[in-house]
């Protein structure tokens, strides 16, 4: 029988979502689309319906360990799979894939296998589990690796597009609201005139980071396109298998730093992506909030209860918690105000991208606050 | 022999210097001109050289006792005279005037009293107390109240103005270089075209609240022109040297809460005004400090060693101490951003003014941050 698992990639760093987010806490740790619950805990919460916790894998950073079992204690905590060093999301997904061999035995034709991010925001989880149920569908029908292509709803400079084929393809059993077609081509960052083109083109859509394979269909298709990478999946899986976490370890940091985009999706043809509709949002940086949290009647984002005195447009970020601060902002339009325990961050919210700046200057001091 | 006093006037208000301000911790007690010492300490040192320290006397708040005499262990504690209540300036220098009364005895003619502020920048303080000395000196040749009149440096719509007559006098024994002129007349705060007017006259000077008199000359003109005032002075100086601080108080309360300016000021005719030249400014908020701090090559001003990436004309303050905040203010211009332990402020420069919009909301709410 075949076994549908979920690899939640829960890697991410600190630096964009900075003074909140940290190196030991990476923004997947943060309430950052409303609420109280964290993006991690939703990424959970979203997936939870389709995959049993025991089907459920977390991929993240060693030092992230400790802080990930503890947010989800009805995980096993050997699902929760460390990688040894930063090796991007090739490096990720090759170890996951590992993982996932290891623990079931086998060549992975019984395996389907969905990726997503720890740290995205989903509008609208009863249509994103939908779509997520249909790919897994066409994943295990078509032997394609399947992705998903959100529907853009403004020329986004920030994320890579897939450009799709013209005609949409039929897969029995799948609702006809729900378009798949064979993908042309993946395309980088766009500069905005090249965007809006994308946008009004119809056949472009966002890269959402989400995939969905038989994780024997990933490993044809990666042993062709980046032989050397799949060799050491394989490999990995073998010292797994025998216990020998420590070669795994060391076979892992051979693997290149490159994204699954560079070392797959983008070489090998047998790529559909799915038109998905469900509301996304990669929360890229602070000024994401605008699309994701409530505003007031003057565009304002506030929480944590700061005083706006003829304030517009902002987004004022008081950290909850038992010693807040009081936080006062009065005159000034379009500024992003974050203040948590121990800094405060002051930008506007069409730079909000140069925080890393700042965050550099405060390592460079040796600064405790990143 | 005559004896010198120094009356150091340390109310103040938590307001307007929030969040580093607070009820009980206002502005004098700010480090607000540069360097270590507190706008108070500075107060103290500037007029140190002419008074021996028991002819200095402080009058403050009695909620503020305790955080002054720690501040000046040096001072005799009698000296710290408490306002049961705010009565305003002239209520402040009434309640001082019967202190000294009631400490020395007799009719108030062997004493010459300073009148100083707490909380003001000298930018030159040598020849602070070289105007000071002399000031002190017109008083006793004349019998006049005497003021300092500040060079204006530019129409400033924050200050009252005193318009001194054409013609300087000549008093013996003074610097030729301090000319002293009898007083036309007081004048409010005035617009922006009408103070513009007043600073290319030259004969306008800024109303520095400092005054010099012989006691017994302030009660005669007190007596002239603020009777019912002049009579409760005598008589808490009565109760004062009967060791009666309960009905001294209660007297006290008495008193109309007005300004030294309306109840003395500008009703007597034989005022003389000191034009002075040694640099001063009120620190009326927090943009005061573009004139009394140094600024870096772009124009801020910042203390605590915030990071500052591409910001100009800005006003960023980091209260220092062991546990620091991290602060960062990116791409921004003219802005104000002042962090204390349990608070932020955020407001352009030029709307300083309003911060106490913000202390009013917090006020409402009952915040402790006050």
């Amino acid at each position: 029988m075949t076994r549908r698992v979920a690899v939640v990639m829960a890697g991410g760093s600190g630096e964009r979502f900075w003074p909140l987010s940290r190196i030991t806490r990476p923004k997947q740790f943060l309430r950052l689309a409303g609420g109280t619950r964290t993006l991690f805990e939703q990424a959970i919460d979203n997936i939870a319906p389709l995959f049993p916790s025991d089907h459920v894998f977390i991929a993240t950073g060693k030092h992230l360990i400790g802080e990930t079992r503890a947010a989800f204690p009805a995980l096993p905590s050997e699902n929760i799979i460390a990688e040894p060093c930063k090796r991007n999301t090739a490096g990720c997904l090759a170890l996951a894939a590992a993982y996932i061999l290891a623990r079931y035995g086998g060549d992975g034709s019984d395996i389907l296998m969905a990726v997503v991010a720890a740290d995205h925001a989903i509008l609208n989880p009863q249509r994103y589990r939908q779509i997520l149920d249909t790919a897994l569908t066409i994943a295990d029908h078509s032997g394609n690796i399947v992705t998903l292509g959100i529907n853009p709803t403004r020329p986004e400079t920030g994320y890579g597009y897939i450009e799709a084929k013209r005609d949409r393809i039929s897969v029995p059993g799948i609702p006809d609201d729900i378009p798949v077609f064979p993908v042309e081509r993946f395309h980088e960052k766009p500069n905005r005139e090249t965007a809006a083109e994308y946008v009004a083109s119809g056949r472009f859509f966002w890269n959402s980071g989400m995939f969905f394979w038989r994780l024997s269909d990933f490993f044809r298709e990666l042993t062709e396109v980046s032989p050397d990478i799949a060799h050491t999946v394989t490999a990995i899986a073998g010292f797994l298998s025998r216990g020998d976490a420590e070669a795994a370890a060391n076979c892992f940091q051979e693997l290149p730093n490159i994204s699954i985009d560079y070392a797959l999706m983008e070489k090998t043809r047998r790529v559909l992506v799915v038109e998905s509709d469900f509301g996304w949002d990669d929360i890229g940086a602070w000024d994401a909030l605008q699309r994701t949290m409530p505003k007031d009647e003057s565009g304002n984002i506030a929480v944590g209860d700061p005083v706006l005195v003829d304030a517009r447009d902002c987004i004022v970020y008081n950290e909850p918690g038992p010693e807040r601060c009081a936080v006062a902002v009065v005159g000034v339009e379009g500024l992003t105000v974050i203040v948590s325990e121990d800094a405060v961050l002051v930008v506007p919210r069409d730079r909000v991208q140069e925080v890393r700046k700042a965050v550099e200057e405060l390592k460079r001091r040796g600064a405790s606050q990143v």
